[in-house]
């Protein structure tokens, strides 16, 4: 296994931050916790939600289906759309991001070499019409990606475009939808074989936040010409590091327990705050599979625990003129995750000048990627001082192989931190309530008893309203 | 004065969603509290930092000037660049989102109507080499905006460009800068006399995240084509509605009071959660805002108070299948703004299709807009009925008028937020300590003590790292 991340902990240590740090006692306390929490993970890999882990060992064999596929739409088609929404939208943006170009559909075709890239993942008319302006459908591989076909914004995205192809392309409208979804039950597999396109299967097992190891995330990738089998790759190197219980050696199973440890003594917010531009959609991927996993009301003993810990998206440097008044003055209720790169691909010189004015000219002769690290480092100290908790995960670069070992620590994180609160980290029942109350207010057939509970609903107080 | 914003506070009460909710003795208990910080606010309008409660009354004058500089870059020049951070980025980019076209970059010239347009705030060499990649420096108008002309980013930003410049076009390099400054302090006023740009002056006693509705936010947002006196009128609009202090009347004032009562009782976390695209970047803009002014370790008595909300940008629906989860079932931590908007300044139909898969058809014949606000309408239902707290602010539509009312009144509610927790709203004492140890580590003259303060840290231990 080669290694290209590190994990840096000292920050999260009284040793390092005083009062509010974690000590080794707090450590001890739940390490029998930590590793039960490892036992569980580790015994359940591939069973039940716990498809995902599977993935970087049976992906394998289809990549070279999702290879195959996607070099057809490279060649074919100047356009790529994926439809979906949270898992199916995060991770394909997060990668995007990383390993292209970071204003690749800014560039022409040539520089670019594969096709513009759009994931859309709202309902907003706005935004759809703005996406229609900019595209040529008759050019364009749209990737509508759902497992049970059953999500409203991904199938009203489907209905709008597909009604589109049609009037355009006739019955050859089906050559330019693939659909990823489960291979037996729901409506999209059903729609995709009456209509014939192409499809890829979402593994069982496999949740949304789970899911970037499969062909939710692989497909989208591939067609962008990235390297698919070392995301796989980094991700199986990562697992196999973390299949030990030793903390000292599983930094994904370290990081949990000293954010249990966090949590229990009150540290309600975990903040994402890359010093990248390239790692700035992993906050968002992050935010989704921490929030969903572990946002939950109750845990397996059926308690009232309402446990979670709400995520935050920062990035640096630009959030030093932003958030960090906060973050080291503002309560001691937050970790902060900085997430560094050791080796950019540019280099950017800053040149000599202006000699006579020592606020600008101490940059001169140096480099953009000396100040982004220097201020990385300069606000890790900074945290420090002011007692804040936070830790440091570097990179030595950002390429396929460091962001499958990136994203796959991050699932095992937060899987085990699941499991050390005790709680169903898989499930979204807490989103139920919301699609009920839509269904209602659609009038949709069955939610008769929920329109009439909407309806009686306690009236809004016009005093309340300015 | 048009009304145009609904300010919606019914889920912050008890009577709507149960014992998390605010009750009426609460509010009588901070009435007081909270008139005196309106005293202080409006007493001190135009005075020391408050300098930015003049702009929607002194700017006026100087936004012709503005107009004609702008409408002499939309003729000459293809593309625009901001170089700034903070509140020199933010404000630009989310007018820019809010008010024209979501792909606009995207758009061939002839439909966008105005130069492409970035703003360029970090200093990541891959992000600047991107950018160099796809833009005409000899066509491209760059705006320098920082007060001191010592921010250390965009000073690098700007030393890398004009050497760019003074190699291409020699001494027609200045005709491509136009200095955003401080008319007499700095060094940027300094280098843009020395050299010949345009200056346009960001006023005494406006601080970055209160600078919008001066040249730092009016020149970009003219370069694009919006109306900027129809934003100064909506600011005028807004200040003039909360003159008073009766909270039943001044929406700002009432928020501060309902906040001021969350932040009591352990809400420290506030979500904005716009349910529109093009409102997408208020979040950000709201997040320095919010953090920046109100994180702070002392008050004016010099009580450590370590005060501060953490605030999250979300975007509905989108994040529905992220954050939600977490809102209605995790820590009851969280009060949730949602920006709502009735008229979507475009349509899109559902089309009919697929009459025997009830879960896609209820959604046909209906349209987009139909579905994100009843999606709106529905989270804010599980939300309260998960008893969190949540209040709602509605657009009639985005407009340059809607958006300088939304602004100001972020702004006011930030003031009036800040004086209720008697802290200084407009300093940011945090962030220096990460500037020092910034200029030591470079080894700038005058930190030497600083950087012998660095060298004398307690050094890592190595078996925090993995």
């Amino acid at each position: 296994m080669k290694k290209v991340l590190t994990f840096d902990f000292n920050n999260m240590m009284s040793g390092m931050i005083g009062k509010d740090g974690i000590t080794q006692q707090q450590i001890d306390s739940q390490l029998a916790n930590a590793q039960k929490a490892h036992a569980k993970v580790t015994a359940e890999a591939g069973q039940g939600w716990q498809g995902w882990m599977d993935l970087p060992y049976n992906q394998d064999k289809i990549a070279d289906d999702i290879i195959a596929c996607a070099n057809g739409v490279r060649e074919k088609f100047d356009t790529f759309v994926v439809l979906g929404i949270g898992g199916s939208a995060l991770g394909p943006s997060a990668v995007f991001n990383a390993l292209r170009h970071l204003r690749y559909n800014d560039l022409p075709k040539e520089k670019r070499g594969g096709p513009k890239f759009y994931v859309e993942d709202n309902v907003d008319p706005e935004r759809m019409a703005s996406l229609l302006d900019v595209i040529d459908v008759e050019k364009t591989m749209f990737n509508v990606i759902t497992k049970s076909g059953a999500t409203s914004e991904t199938m009203a995205q489907f209905l709008i475009i597909y009604d589109l192809l049609k009037q355009k392309l006739g019955d050859k409208a089906n050559q330019h939808i693939i659909a990823t979804t489960d291979q037996n039950k729901g409506n999209l597999i059903k729609i995709a074989k009456q209509e014939g396109f192409p499809t890829f299967y979402i593994p069982d097992g496999v949740g949304g936040r789970f899911s970037e190891f499969c062909p939710v995330g692989l497909l989208p990738a591939a067609v962008l010409g990235i390297d698919i089998k070392l995301m796989l790759q980094g991700a199986k190197d990562m697992d196999q590091m973390c299949r030990t219980d030793d903390i000292a050696k599983n930094p994904a199973l370290f990081a949990s327990l000293l954010m249990h440890v966090a949590m229990e003594t009150g540290h309600n917010i975990s903040v994402m705050m890359p010093y990248a531009d390239s790692l700035r959609l992993i906050s968002d991927w992050y935010c989704q599979l921490w929030a969903e996993s572990l946002g939950k009301s109750v845990d397996y003993d059926g308690k009232l625990v309402y446990a979670g810990q709400t995520p935050v998206k920062a990035l640096g440097v630009t959030d030093q003129h932003s958030q960090v008044q906060l973050y080291t003055e503002g309560p001691f209720d937050k970790v902060i995750i900085l997430l560094a790169v050791n080796n950019f691909r540019a280099t950017v010189d800053i040149p000599h000048g202006f000699a006579d004015i020592p606020d600008v000219n101490f940059l001169c002769g140096s480099t953009m990627n000396k100040l982004i690290n220097t201020e990385m480092e300069a606000t890790e100290y900074a945290l420090t001082k002011a007692g804040r908790l936070n830790m440091r995960i570097t990179l030595d670069s950002v390429d396929e192989y460091s962001l499958g070992q990136l994203l796959y620590f991050f699932m095992l994180h937060t899987a085990y931190s699941g499991a050390m609160l005790n709680i169903n980290t898989y499930n979204q029942p807490g989103v139920e309530e919301g699609k009920k109350a839509t269904y209602a207010m659609f009038g949709k057939q069955g939610y008769e008893a929920k329109k009439q509970e909407l309806d009686s609903a306690p009236k809004k107080d016009q005093k309340y309203i300015i």
